[in-house]
């Protein structure tokens, strides 16, 4: 096995992303080729340059976060991100990681390897922290200006993911709205509703914001704009809530006993409200496995990412989700 | 001071509104006329039937949480939400505050009152918890599907609010998009990103969904499709959050530590979560002042929202925001 990690992406420089990949190589015996400026990424392994495991795949160019995705793919055709995506295309790699320009990796996925047969738009699906277990958010970031096919297709495709590799039956879907009846929402989201109803989705009906965490559902359909700001938002709020806690208890007999006590409970709270923990999110409906990190993402949010995405290839994802589509697909043109 | 209070309004029945509002009316020394049936109210009041300064303002019809805004302002004319806006038409209340479908406030407000020179579509703006006090959040809830003139007129009404009621000067705004970057976003977002820049307003570019939190802007401007995921998400992930750590230190020796010392410091954590503490939104852009509550409001939400109704009536908000936005309307005419 082998995962093909763009070392140029993320915030924080090869650095980071280096390190992650690393810890990832150690702890799950597998291949790693690092994908970008090989200088940066000597630099960035230091002591570990003579490591087996670890392979450099050198390219020049490099995608900048603010880039437009669909220009810097044509204008740079020897950035790492499209470079990690060629080496799984000739079969060199198994899987692809960045923690790049989200929209430039997905491009690049969809440019180089292909949509599944069946899908307009693949989507961004990410696994959101909730009071009674993970849910699943689909799209966060993507696509944004989606039609209401596309919201459809987003539900197909989170069903297949959640049955295929989470192991559920059946689980629940939600389309994000602003109220729970039908009717309720944006002219989008009407839309969306209907065919929703009419598929072979376990579909709920419309669920609001406080369903994100909830639990009444396992899977939430929102186009990608509104699921990027979901989910930044809730890493904000994360972070927001720790920081009002600590403040709140400073000082305090009570902050004391936590002080004394409780840093590895408050670490646990913490690691729950973490996305590091949950390393990255998949692109779903493209033919292989990518995964999308965060920008921000720490050493252990990229060896995360890529043991999730060992676990997807050895789950064969891919097919699985081919055929559950193929499968809904059909039901959806019997009805 | 006369508040005309929509007792018929909100998930838990008269009882929950009408105790708000006595307590209210006992705090701040005011009137309030209450608004809806006149039985249901009479039980509601208990011992409080032969008060003073509360008037009951008999009406028979009741909008229903899920019903058609339009619709039901159309068939109901004598439901307890128009009504209520008819008596501050008349003069015979100085504001409206409304537990009740907020789409039929909003719509009621608007139809009876008529709106603000300059303003096409009045808006609902939420006072947001932050990591450095209050953020206004602008639209949440009234407008789906707006046009990007629409979003800068929300940057402008939220502007005039911050400046005459909250004391701000200058408040920072900023576009609730997917990205900092100007181009990023759904078009939609792109487009009212120009107007804004070129607007007189502080305006810094676009925020994401964490910035709702962060305190790099006093202002976050958005759609009412997004804005009201937003808030419904925050509400729903404080709960999370509250749940998470309470099962994470529940058996544990903190556990035990935090029940004997901590209750008063948890409270006043989820205290700063707890939306109760902010009463509602106003509606900005009608001719008065109308505040939206949350459908779920207690007693105590339901206080705040009649003590803010009177500090906007006593500050003059709507006086105050004619002239900002007609100060600001003329400089975007200039520029």
């Amino acid at each position: 096995m082998n995962i093909a990690v763009d070392a140029m992406g993320g915030d924080n420089g090869p650095k980071v992303v280096v390190q992650g990949a690393i810890q990832a190589c150690d702890e799950m015996g597998i291949d790693v080729t690092l994908v970008g400026d090989s200088e940066a990424i000597s630099v960035a392994m230091k002591r570990d340059r003579e490591r087996k495991r670890i392979n450099i795949h050198h390219c020049d160019e490099t995608v900048l976060m603010e880039e437009s995705p669909m220009k810097a793919l044509r204008n740079k055709r020897n950035s790492s991100i499209r470079v990690a995506f060629d080496l799984l295309k000739k079969g060199e790699a198994d899987a692809v990681v960045s923690a790049g320009n989200s929209g430039a990796t997905m491009a690049a996925g969809i440019l180089i390897l292909g949509k599944v047969e069946g899908v307009e738009r693949p989507a961004l699906a990410c696994l959101m922290p909730g009071e009674k277990g993970s849910v699943i958010l689909i799209d966060v970031g993507g696509n944004v200006d989606c039609r209401p096919i596309h919201l459809l297709q987003f539900g197909i495709m989170a069903n297949a993911f959640a049955t295929s590799c989470l192991g559920l039956s059946g689980p629940r879907v939600g389309l994000l709205s602003i109220g729970q009846e039908e009717g309720k929402g944006n002219e989008q989201v009407r839309l969306a509703y209907e065919l929703l109803r009419d598929s072979p989705l376990n579909f709920i009906g419309n669920v609001e914001g406080q369903d994100v965490f909830s639990g009444r559902v396992e899977i939430v359909v929102c186009d990608g704009f509104v699921g990027n700001v979901v989910l930044k938002m809730s890493e904000g709020m994360a972070q927001a809530v720790t920081s009002i806690l600590k403040d709140e208890m400073k000082g305090s007999l009570l902050g004391n006993a936590l002080s004394l006590l409780g840093r590895r409970s408050f670490k646990r709270f913490e690691g729950t409200l973490d996305y590091a923990e949950y390393g990255g999110a998949p692109i779903l409906g493209i033919k292989g496995v990518g995964i999308v990190c965060h920008g921000g993402s720490s050493a252990r949010a990229i060896k995360n990412a890529v043991k999730l995405a060992v676990n997807y290839v050895e789950n064969r994802l891919q097919e699985r989700l081919s055929n559950e589509i193929s499968g809904l697909q059909s039901g959806l043109a019997r009805a």
